[in-house]
């Protein structure tokens, strides 16, 4: 790209504007770079990518859990776009853990995909330079990559969502109202205690915090501990939709207001309905795949930080009614 | 195998024994057989592929939809059992697509992979067969390939689990019992159909059986016709996860018995608790892919054709009561 721009006399944002087609470039430059680019043999479009290796494009996928459904609904529409573009999709589950992160990457790297969406598990992405110095463009969703590396992100608006459902109790007259999140090491767990803290200000109260993998056994025990005080909880703000689930299974009759981050099928089938914080994993892949497309395309302007926004969807748990207002 | 095997003057079987440690072989025999081995270079086991590629050894498997739960637990499970033997997995949705089935399973190869795992979408699986001559195992699960090609096979009691759904909902008085199933082009929706008519014998109708892809609208349009009809059915059999969830949702207040063929998370919490006739899809791709490996290993015994059980699960949905028995 740099190439480009000196041969053919213009800045960079040129280039990337004539290679994605947009408009803003008059036609005498944008022929002048399209000369420097056959000049020069730069092409990044998929089908120029396919002759030369005389096989299909291949974008890899990780992510953490492909049998939660909020990865298979991303994964899905990862595979939509992929489909579309006439490529391949090959995709892997890090389980959470960092290690098998890399090893999938350097696996994909090896078999020579074109491009990366990874959903991390680890905290330190140093290991991607190499790929990213060579060119092959990488999009993190869901979660951002560790420190050190800046490259295009597709994140939902965790710390809003999370004080929108917060505050959604709060007008429902709560003020005993608990979070259940998930393992503090996992960036959007970390960022919807902190949606949490925020909204509750001078309401927040430590010991309704419980944040680890919400395994069925400890789920059980914790909310028996918090029902159990002195000064028990009226209302749950459960951290995503595994969590959510294995809390309302957990519950055993007792029925405090609840609202879920992340929706799951059926929570509208269930009685009362499931309030929720609805992100869109679809969207989410969408948006991922689409960013990764264009910078296959040649966009190679300064990494996005795309964050998508949520929306709180009430179906009943969370309109049970709190304490009155004093 | 078959030159092991001559060179060291034993059954076929016996080479198999050996190379997958099992026991009933002579320790005299078993060393004649490791001799020839090692003589003619036989080996097929994973470290032997991975020093041979200098990368990690790699399965490939293709299911139907990932965003499918019942598609996104059975390929967990695989990726679980490639991870335990060190190897990585590619995967990727045919979308009910054959031309996308095959062109996923060509590209796989392409990439030389190591083995297959197939959900089949099509009919026509004779475009496997170079691959299958050169030595690759391919295992179908869920549904068979098409004529003529004789596999590794794992599917699960399709005839013989909607049979149980039927007889169950016949023993609570139901008579007039209707089956929502899906394309009848789809191998496992034609078993239960088939299952459901032989059970139901002298009282099947063919008016109240529905064979089409579960779209939300077709779906209430079926089932406006079918309880506006003179005689309509007391119980429904839904023929998939998939179908049972939309059928739940447009149901809109009727309370029809009901049993599902495939089991469904929030099954159990919903009111009533939905009966379902239950696969297990972790059992279904662990037991696929630990067949894959044993092929992988050496063993070339004839092919393998697995039936794995299902069953019912009585949550309330299926035991509402019919008619009184005449």
């Amino acid at each position: 790209m740099k190439d480009v721009a000196s041969a053919a006399g213009v800045a960079l944002k040129t280039v990337s504007r004539v290679v994605n087609g947009e408009p803003g470039v008059h036609p005498a430059t944008a022929e002048r770079v399209r000369a420097a680019i056959d000049r020069l043999g730069y092409s990044r479009n998929e089908s120029a990518r396919v002759l030369r290796r005389g096989t299909t494009a291949t974008i890899g996928l990780v992510i953490e859990d492909v049998a939660d459904p909020f990865y298979s609904g991303l994964s899905r529409a990862v595979e939509d776009v992929v489909i579309e573009h006439g490529c391949l999709l090959l995709s892997g589950s890090s389980g959470e853990e960092p290690g098998r992160e890399r090893e999938l990457v350097e696996t994909f790297c090896a078999r020579r995909v074109d491009g990366l969406i990874m959903v991390p598990a680890g905290d330190d992405h140093t290991y991607l330079r190499p790929e990213l110095e060579t060119g092959t463009p990488v999009v993190f969703a869901d979660r951002p990559p560790g420190a050190g590396l800046d490259v295009d992100t597709v994140l939902a608006d965790n710390v809003g969502g999370a004080a929108q459902a917060v505050r959604h109790l709060l007008g429902h007259g709560h003020r005993r109202i608990a979070f259940l999140g998930d393992d503090p090491a996992i960036f959007t767990a970390a960022e919807r205690l902190q949606g949490y803290q925020e909204a509750l200000g001078g309401l927040f109260d430590e010991r309704l915090v419980v944040m680890r993998s919400p395994a069925p056994e400890s789920v059980r025990a914790d909310l028996a501990r918090l029902f159990d005080s002195d000064d028990p909880p009226t209302a749950l703000f459960t951290g995503n939709g595994r969590y959510t689930v294995t809390v309302l299974r957990a519950l055993a009759g007792r029925r405090p207001a609840l609202v879920g981050f992340d929706d799951f099928e059926l929570a509208d089938l269930l009685d009362p309905g499931v309030s929720v914080v609805a992100q869109d994993p679809a969207w989410m892949g969408r948006v991922a795949a689409e960013l990764l497309f264009r910078r296959l395309r040649g966009d190679a302007g300064p990494p996005e930080h795309i964050q998508l926004p949520v929306r709180l969807i009430a179906r009943g748990s969370g309109e049970l009614p709190g304490e009155a207002p004093y």
